[in-house]
């Protein structure tokens, strides 16, 4: 192993949006992968929204990445030295690697896939890996959603909610409406992903529209914004309604303070809930959403779109802005050369 | 049927507090119960925080108490006259009977109670009625309340509130923890009502007493207050912890909107849920809820405790803002003359 692997670290703690000063590039020598271990190459790092709550201190599902070490990622490369029965050189895997060019981990953490001419490997970091199952989980278990339901979904053209809308439409719901950020990407829901209605929040009145679009209330609200999305959600609720709190991306970067749900009471007024969610509680499960999602894959009726950066290892601080201004469409990987 | 029936009507819709500029009062004669109807001699007024949800224009649970209408409220009463096959004159009731001294209703909307020495009255508009099942279903049901969990209420010396926090022993919650306003109604909670602890909410720090109380934090927080102890109990939560909101007594007559819940994110980081309930979802279940607390009334386990004022009907407006001030301890009722 004569690579050298380089690093992104975190060195410091970002206030507000996480600019150059956040992140330190280091470079290490590849060392030989201990007892029950692989080394993997990287080829793909996976982009998430998360990622931004992982960099602060304190209590969350997940414990805070420390300051000096290599920034958390779930990524995607091939074994290239395994001291494991479980791996051989060449597979690819994903699991979490780190924001690094080449990942000495315990290969009991890996996933072994197969990207193929039908399945480029950057779908397995999107619909076929986390970000679906979080759809999957989210939308059918926590949000319980029923035949007829009027969905809502915020994010709508991400990772995440491209997936939720088209679930929603397989799985009977009677209406599904997308929040998204300008024209292409509201045009992307409706004519290519099959929503029936999609609300640019940018260039339009987003408590208005949904007033618009939602006589009967919202059965299913599927948040990953909150804000003022949240609470103009909230203010249509239908009675026994499921708000499934996947994220709050508006937030996440906010300085002075949260925008804090005013319209929460209407959660008493509807008799709904409001619920948060993390994939970590169903990464047991994975397997069952990657296989029915695969099948609707290959069937046509759920279409996959990844928003593939190439770049070096070094270019990770800067991708990951695009998540908070919004100029992904689908989910946001870097390929390293 | 020669009596004169005294009413109390909604004049206007309040904004804030409700003050005497909002009510009416009628007389009317007192007439002839129509076909499967009884008149009800009202002798005890139910009152309660939900009320002044009611007394609001726009869309809730229950229709608004239109303007110029007789104030909705729940009472118990003695039939004087009976054109229903299913009651008799001198049978004692509950139901809505509203704020008036006779009411001529629906036999089949009410509930044939039987008061005794051990049982007075006003018990039956309390932990036997509404408030009781609140309590019993709020808890069990939709706070889901598992054995030795910590369970936190606030409103903790009110009707709903007291209830709650008996029940939680009862049912094996590892510590029960009431939030209440002053050392008085405090005392009452640790000393009569079997709380592990209680704050006060008036002359503590909410946030600091709940960080030194629930060191593995809280599973079930039970809402009756809204505003910074809803708050306060947010930052708190457990994984997989269950928000019953029930009320929000402390923003009820907000008129500059309303304390919005900041740290709703840590839903998402402990993945637990906040629900909004009501009583009429569990009414076709009210006897299932009554007949267990009667049993732990009977065996001593719940203490029952009510706030009686005597006073004509027309003392409803005042003796309702005593809610508001907290200056009730245990179910508040108005007993007539």
């Amino acid at each position: 192993m004569s690579n050298t692997n380089q690093q992104v670290r975190l060195a410091a703690r970002p206030t507000g949006t996480p600019g150059p000063e956040v992140w330190e590039h280091t470079t290490e020598p590849v060392g030989e992968p201990g007892e029950g271990r692989v080394v993997v190459k990287v080829s793909h790092l996976s982009l998430d929204p998360a990622m931004r709550g992982w960099m602060n201190a304190g209590k969350s599902y997940v414990p805070p990445v420390e300051v000096g070490a290599v920034m958390r990622a779930l990524g995607l490369g091939e074994v290239v030295a395994s001291n494991s029965p479980d791996l051989a050189v060449g597979d690819v895997v994903t699991g979490l690697l780190g924001v690094q060019t080449h990942a000495e981990v315990d290969a009991r953490g890996l996933q072994k896939v197969q990207p193929s001419d039908a399945v480029p490997p950057e779908r397995y970091l999107a619909v076929l890996g986390m970000p679906g199952a979080t759809a999957y989980f989210g939308l059918l278990e926590v949000g319980e959603l029923a035949e007829g339901d009027t969905v809502v979904v915020s994010g709508a053209a991400g990772a995440v909610g491209s997936i939720v809308g088209q679930l929603a439409k397989i799985k009977g719901a009677g209406k599904v409406i997308g929040i998204a950020g300008g024209p292409e990407k509201c045009a992307w829901l409706t004519e290519e992903l099959g929503f029936d209605a999609a609300i640019d929040y940018r260039n339009s009145d987003v408590a208005a529209r949904l007033r618009e679009l939602t006589p009967d209330g919202i059965d299913v609200y599927f948040d990953n914004v909150g804000g003022e999305i949240l609470d103009a959600a909230l203010a249509r609720l239908a009675t026994h309604a499921r708000v499934v709190l996947c994220g709050a991306i508006s937030q996440y970067n906010a300085t002075e303070g949260i925008h804090a749900p005013a319209n929460y009471l209407s959660l008493l007024t509807t008799r709904s809930k409001m619920e948060g969610f993390v994939f970590p509680d169903y990464a047991h499960r994975a397997g069952e959403a990657a296989q029915a999602l695969s099948g609707w894959l290959a069937q046509g009726r759920i279409t996959a779109r990844e928003d593939v950066v190439d770049g070096p290892v070094t270019d990770f601080g800067e991708v990951l802005l695009k998540l908070f201004r919004g100029e992904n469409t689908g989910k946001l990987v870097l390929r390293l050369p």
